[in-house]
């Protein structure tokens, strides 16, 4: 018997985690952040696509226990990952965590590049974009919370910068994230809140790109200038609309191409009940 | 006369970010982020420390102006950076900045890099450790908020792995981040944080130690096990006693050596008025 | 029609890119970089894994010619996505990149990262552990040259600190990793790389440890201290004697928890032919 | 006394580091990476700035020797960190730490963020724009190599974009990427480099751009439209003249905006002697 792999010892030595703590400090969350885990993501045509995930997982913990069981977090999470995940699985795993790790509130944010497919605006020609998404979900005895996340690039083109320009206007890569707080009784796709993302800006962004679609998305930038104030705007007017949200964050930023510095604007809302 | 330096034609041209808006989304923050920018800062020794700032910098904005001017962030943090910064001028700085812009509500982001000189424990030997810290303003016409924050390296042994285990026990590189809310009125200074979380690990963290130096913190670590749960529990027992702070959030991340993960815990905390 | 959309007007402009250059520089490198693209990658096993890469592709450009065609790169990476990815298919493509982009010399680079079953040296639980691992070719009319790297985690413990502490001993996460040389005539599986590497430092890592198991590592890990010297050395002596490869570099990482730096170690060899 | 503080147990242990090693393989790097400390760098003016570095310290280990010093890296730094860096300096530091770690060869790396006024076009306003440089240095008996880098933000406007389309044309933020090779017995400052790398673009970047500014330099970039093959050849024709150059490496990187991947040129020069 190699003592190296005998279970037995260990009964005899204290599991330090599950001692009680008697420093009257109930710690908010306790888990495990910066996994990465292979899982399948369900996508609005019913489809489901493999994707890497960055995981973080959390509990509450009482003021009355020393440690939690790390453990736990990464088999909960194996035995979920097969099957396609969606706001509703993100909610039930989430739920499971709460039960196994025995505590009163559990949170999950599993993080993800999902790829869609593309096609040049004129030639037509196929590629595949990444666009990062997340889904965050809470649970506890008093409440169920679900964010699902997007995080979308765009052309933007500088309005002021057409304006007073005799020809020519800065333009650059930005990047429209919203994150936006689900009813947990409906169902929202990624690709529906990418859609609204990649709306606001100058101009979509593809991967693959033909002359002739780069003087369409040239032009097309040329004639829809956008701050990121504007940005922010006409994502949160279309959102507002959504009665599936019950509130969203929508963030735009430009990686200005006339400084080495980004210019951000935001708005938060939340549906009034 | 060269038509490009030329100041005149615009004059003619259209302010595009002064023109209203008709959409009737205020914006709750638009900004710089990104900027890096060299200042000084004050240190509890009444020395400044010259750093490189990473700037975030935000106003408000009416739903019925359509754009900021981007430009005075910057303008306004070049007239502050000659003289050294604190949490007073911090609130200072945003204040000024909610003015320049003609905003009712601004906030200001600055982390850098802190150096402090650490004497190894045996042999004394001088050597400097860089601690990432940051101030947070927010000023509007009923609030002035300021958080300071400190974010730093520690070494952690866990406590079960000690427990269970007839020789050894697992230790790692972990970090231990405060962000404090502190009264307006009181100075804080950023290295009465940086203690209190160096002291909350199993040992502190040296760039220098030799030999004499390394078996004391091996030692030192394995006579002070900790969980991450731990670790913000001893944060949060010596903030609580802290008058200066209204409240504080601490978070201690180890990363793991057994894993390729991290282990995460926090504690948040407002004091009741 | 939608003068945006007709094709017609490109023929009268001009080709920027085939325009001929005058001012005598070839290019040694020229393409795209940061292309995250979806792809199978063939494993060990027989099996395919779909992984998300990120991708560099690029060719030579001779001093006659003023730009390359970016867009080839991305249609022809779409082209070869469909099957799952190895060293002889890593090679094949980049030839087909010199050819498509009419070049005498093509470069390609894929990391992505792959994840492998591991269990739990004493309960055998199983989890995915997440390794990075890369191809890289370049072909040229008198060379085609594969390179096969990876970069795993290990615990390493300091043998320095095991010898002059009365008890305990620092250890840590480190990073292995080996980019191999190899003929492309011959098959080198990722994962026997992976092995080699993962047998270097002193325990292996796992996402998923019961307590058993982590006493197991511990004590494990307090039995192989490892210096980054040493983990190199294990590394290339078992590389040395494996004769697909034509050389490689092997470098450790030790993420030191008794310091906020890196110790690192390498070793770079040729076979002698 | 203490017994952790007493140094005289240590001289009874073993020094695992200087220990023989028998496996006959020869180190070619082994050392310090990632380490941040403050030190004063050389201007162009002959003022000293103060800057963070991002340190990689190294020698190389002979076959029959188990370990290196890893704490000498860090008091050979310490040592020379007080006075302002400049290639010579680098060499000699270098030289230092072959002698202090009693190796035959040694190498570092020193990386960190130079600040230089700019005045804005137009308005003459100031800012100061961070670069990102390095000095890389090896010694060994045979050779004292030193390389000097710089990365440089500019803007860059697409020449076939402007081509083809009727209006505006795409553009984006790049970065210019010098790595010089340097004669150990001239002088050649950072801004030399700096100077050449930020002409090489369609308009220099600023941190601070007025109404009047941004005008002007969005007209200058549409007037000067650059591939990023055309910017590599201009450096490199720049470059070849300066004879205080061995050779150079030379990268462009445009962050493009109408893509979310990078397209990349460069261009390798060795000076025939």
């Amino acid at each position: 018997v190699n003592p190296l792999t005998a279970t037995e010892p260990l009964a005899l030595e204290r599991d330090v985690q599950a001692e009680p703590d008697t420093r009257g400090v109930p710690i908010d969350d306790v888990g495990i952040r910066g996994l990465r885990y292979p899982l399948p993501v369900s996508c609005r045509d019913g489809q489901a696509q493999p994707v890497v995930a960055t995981v973080e997982l959390a509990v509450s913990l009482s003021a009355k226990r020393r440690g939690t069981h790390m453990s736990r977090f990464v088999e909960t999470l194996d035995d979920w990952s097969g099957e396609p995940l969606d706001g509703a699985r993100m909610l039930a795993m989430t739920t499971d965590i709460a039960a196994r790790l025995d505590s009163g509130q559990a949170r999950a944010s599993i993080g993800f590049t999902l790829f869609l497919q593309r096609r040049a605006p004129v030639s037509g020609l196929p590629s595949k974009l990444g666009i990062d998404c997340r889904f965050d979900a809470t649970v506890a005895p008093s409440e169920r919370r679900l964010t699902v996340g997007v995080r979308v690039p765009v052309t933007s083109l500088c309005p002021c910068s057409k304006e007073i320009s005799d020809y020519g206007a800065h333009n650059q890569r930005g990047y429209v994230a919203i994150d936006a707080s689900v009813d947990p009784a409906v169902h929202l796709a990624l690709e529906d809140l990418i859609d609204v993302a990649e709306a606001s800006g100058s101009a979509p962004i593809y991967p693959l790109l033909k002359r002739v679609d780069e003087r369409f998305v040239t032009m097309q930038a040329y004639d829809a200038p956008a701050f990121v104030e504007d940005v922010v705007r006409e994502v949160a007017l279309e959102l507002r609309g959504d009665q599936r949200l019950l509130g969203f964050a929508v963030e735009a930023e430009n990686h200005e191409s006339i400084h080495d510095h980004s210019a951000v604007a935001s708005v938060r809302w939340q549906r009034e009940t």
